[in-house]
């Protein structure tokens, strides 16, 4: 079996083995707008490699021709699509047709291997559909997560399921960087989006990074301090959002008889207070950090402080908008709305997460949510200026 | 067996051969606020009946103590619910543990059979319990005609469905009531819900009304001559309805390169001119008649022609208000939230549908919903003065 | 000057009298969707005037004729209109372009007497608008009352204005009435709208009913019990309003450092215990006879009963919907609009208030608002079954 | 006189020579939430001196106590405020006591000033003040333009009205920056606000930059293009609020009869081919770049390229977020809330434009809006990568 079959193979299985704890159930609701069924997921995944490798080939037949309508997620150029918030509404195709797609489309694709691989362009697609596939891998958890732990009875994903250890937990500290032209950006060794180059320059000014992310602990003081009810330490947005909201703590987390607990991937656990703080928005990244009379890294820094870091347990939220590089081209097409798009009106968070899937994590990388983003595995570094 | 123990066994399972040609995700999805999902009706009839006749009771210990939470539909008195609209963010309890609960509720009233026969409270409730089953039984009807009706692949419930044949066909004529004193209301024999008692007169206008319903061939008139773009037959709020909406025809119907078709519970099929005309609105059915210079009938009209009407395929418009009938008494305590709270902005229908439960229709049964409804099998029947 | 002149002047100068006390700004603001702007109520009263007996005439050249477009408030049979919503967000045309307006109007209107007052159909559309006229004098009242209260400096409307006095206090009873046919309906001797006829029988029940109005005193007893904590007394779609407002009293009560305060037209004022309550919805009217364990008259038996009671202080919730009487007929054009398609969703309210135009009050009367309408003059008058 | 009480009246008269041609009416609505009526702006910018510089001084009493109520933006530490969307709905203060207000905060000012200019932080205060208020006449020509341009008879600010003439017109012709390290930012020399400090060097890699605005014609061309239509050219966010709004052309633009009109200061005119393209949102500044194949420049581009530009009539759109400049420091108290909180989720705009009042346009000023903002005096500068 040649290598790209297998990385295919592994990752495609990757998606099935995030579902198998659930129940047929599970697969098919959406709670709230911007968390997608698992059942949608799947189908959307496969879509993909239907989409932009298959249809309009020899010999392939869409497997069926309604699905590009359900499972096409934001891409104008081909065609109509189901509302995001109608995802939920849909009892058909079940569980069961949509794995059915996913494997036939496997399928498909890996009969026509040699001839994708042979291809420079198709190649490029395939291996794009293959980390476009990891991040729904990521967000699988994030949106299970968001699924069970807002149900009633607070079902465990799976009671065995343990985080992944921290890389190589080192003393806490600030590292001094010195003001001077640093560069940053994708080097074009190896896959990365397009919204990562080009690599090019920047001057950064002095600044001191801690080497390790805000706990629960740290966090909690915070809370118990008032942060929420003081909006010294807000952004006009964010102050309006908690109150809106009637915030008063990070996402999962509940006071029940006096004491802290969180709803976890196996279940409805004690607050652990070492575990870096988790699920907690921009505004509340920026607020908790104007309280510690800091603040937050942008992406440049973090990206020129990186290696010196201990990261990837949390994407951590920058002071970063979400813009071009200096020289950012779009591709031509459909694959050009990849990421283009939605440079306005969203931050930048950097790292990784515990359940950023394997092989889908490096420095360069640009993640991207809108600043009241609470249900991804986001947390805190702060940054001091000299 | 005895008699009540059959007909209790004889309802609940037709409340679960009704559920038979569902899939696992059918019972789970809640596309619109006003429709349930078909998990949620299973376990809110089960509900009743441990609520208000096992609960509290000696040896019996709640199912689950969290699905009073999760099972109540509006009773204030019995404690917090899931807000209506949160139904469909719900995969667990489960299909099968919704099932369970059903059959553990089950066993545990049949065992107390003898104990509620005897007992002429008990034996009320339950055969509200049972009559409210019923009620249930025709919810999930319309409700799954809406999930699937409006899923884009538009399957059909099952394909063998058919609708049952009109009682009686009868030559169309309007028969002419004169003016005088009538009597209407339950007469008290066998079970009727409150809203029906008690038995009164009424002073009658004379009156001239139709023997059948306004069929599909009747209304495509309307829409064809633009009934739907003319204000003057509309009421105010059914004219800003209509264009907030920008409804074009009944529910259901879809205009497909040019030939009218509806979803059906058999699937998507031509338009039978000769049926009655269904899943409209009051404003629609109100806008027809006005089209026809005729109105509706009043629910005293109605029922005082009723043995004289071919009735028992649509729930009937009425031009009444959905009120108290004078010395309206409402029971103590929860049951009494049953139908007296909710006598304020809703129409009376009378009659029964083409999926009314057997047994559940007569003709003084006083259903009512808002003026904007169309997932109910609700019609047309015309009244002109002399 | 002939007496349809006379007529016509005082009632025209009566609305420009209750105006006098507001300064410019006041004439202007909107700040609710359902109050309109004194300035519109101005300019909306000579529109219909000039729409319906001097456009088209020999002579006459519309005012201004993108007026239609501003003061047309809901004939639809008249062309498009600014929303209602939009109503405050108009400084032009000025509220001196209005008065202009209004008295070109009257001008025209009265040069045309007598051709007007020859002409049947002529007479009755002035007749009408000058009914019409007094209907929008309870408006401005109501109007500028919200306007006012709802200013966090609370001004006064006028602080010499007075309310009018009671009728003809009595001493308070339920006075009975036997069950039997009564005639009800207006008797086609002077003015009345179309909603009010034909006269026709009813058939009633044996009733009792109280002479006297519900007062303060006794609303605040109710208030104190917790009654607006107590979902027992109220409709399901009132205990949802009472809930989403959070309303814990009637519309403009205030409780300040422990007392009761209530805005008048003439300013913040202590709560007058002997007054009848008032500015309360229906939902509140409902939910307070059914705390007392009666209930509230149904419009035939208010006006069965009118003769025996103190009434016109207050108009007064029915449990009656506001729906046609038999026979109702709808006139022809613009001018059938004006009752007919509101019947639908709204309840009716029988006597007069302390700011009904004088001689715009009889007991044929049928007003009528949606059930969660607070800024009338509405108050409660209670009925007991024998 | 003194040179700061010279300047000082200059600039408080100059507000009020702004609303000189406005009717009493116009002083009061607020037709959208983001625009205020010209009665607060003149009512804030008096309360912002009288708050920060006179309240709790010696023989100082608050002309009225609750105007911090009504007239408080968004200073939180100032206390409670009437809400923006509720700013339209106040009758009253009146505009004659709002007139009051001002001169009364205007005599108190100046007899204060010599403690004023002689004590630093005082003096800081006032200047920020007289730069709040020229802010604020910005503003009001923005807000006065909307509300009479939204009024369908389309009344005139003023017809003699004409918009300043352009600096020095240049011949188009893009500009040429080499990559390298700039200086951007204030450098101390007259006043500033906090957000344009401190002066720091940043990277940029080689751009070309129009010296002349986008014209009218210009974007006439887009808009015939199909530019509205296609969404290949927008953002994600800005294709869902062309089509939400259903927008077609930049805000004032009118086709009446075939031919493109604008409505201006003086009144509804015919769309003038020359002049800079005005009124545009980010989303609308940002897709005709796109259509161009071009870019927006960054706000370090622009002002590097600055004293090579012909700029000064319109706020130009840049692709930068509005973040803080490195080492940028809040003030303490409520003068920090002056920039800082709002640095998140709006993007810079640069320049100034024909209605920024005098003296109150530098190269480093930053204005900042949402994206979808186009009440502005808002145009486009186009930028290319070499």
């Amino acid at each position: 079996m040649n290598d790209l079959v297998k990385l295919f193979e592994t990752i495609r299985n990757r998606t099935e083995e995030i579902c198998a704890p659930l129940l047929t159930e599970d697969y098919v609701v959406q709670p709230i707008d911007f968390v997608s069924p698992p059942k949608w997921h799947l189908g959307h995944t496969a879509w993909f490699f239907e989409t932009f490798l298959l249809l309009g080939k020899d010999n392939y037949a869409a497997f069926d021709p309604q699905y590009n309508f359900v499972f096409n997620s934001y891409y104008e150029s081909v065609g109509a699509r189901v509302v995001r918030t109608d995802r939920g509404n849909l009892s058909r195709p079940t569980v069961a047709d949509v794995y059915e797609y996913r494997h036939h489309v496997d399928k498909e694709i890996i009969a026509r291997m040699d001839e994708i691989e042979s291809d420079e362009r198709l190649r490029e697609i395939l291996i794009l559909g293959l980390n476009h596939e990891q991040q729904h891998q990521e967000l699988l958890f994030t949106d299970i997560k968001y699924i069970l732990g807002h149900n009633p009875l607070f079902p465990p994903y799976d009671l065995g399921y343990r985080d992944p250890l921290p890389f190589s937990p080192v003393h806490n500290a600030f590292i001094k960087f010195k003001e001077g032209l640093y560069t940053i950006g994708h080097d074009g060794e190896g896959f990365a989006y397009d919204n990562e180059k080009v690599r090019h320059q920047v001057w950064l000014e002095e600044f001191e990074i801690s080497t390790q992310l805000v706990s629960n602990a740290d966090f909690l003081a915070f809370v118990a301090a008032g942060g929420y009810q003081n909006f010294a330490f807000w952004h006009s947005d964010g102050w309006q959002w908690v109150n809106d909201n009637k915030f008063q703590a990070p996402l999962y987390w509940y006071q029940i008889d006096g004491e802290w607990m969180q709803y976890t991937l196996n279940g409805l656990r004690k607050l652990n207070l070492e575990d870096p703080v988790n699920h907690i928005s921009f505004y509340e990244a920026s607020a908790y950090a104007a309280w510690k009379k800091m603040r937050l890294p942008t992406e440049q820094e973090w990206e020129v402080a990186a290696p010196s870091l201990d990261w990837g347990r949390r994407w951590e939220w920058t002071n970063s908008a979400y813009l071009p590089y200096p020289n950012f081209k779009k591709e031509e097409g459909a694959i050009g709305e990849y990421n283009g798009k939605f440079m306005v009106n969203q931050m930048v968070l950097r790292g990784a997460s515990d359940v950023t899937s394997k092989e889908h994590s490096r420095a360069t990388y640009r993640n991207f949510f809108h600043a009241s983003t609470r249900w991804q595995y986001a947390g805190i570094r702060l940054v001091k200026d000299s």
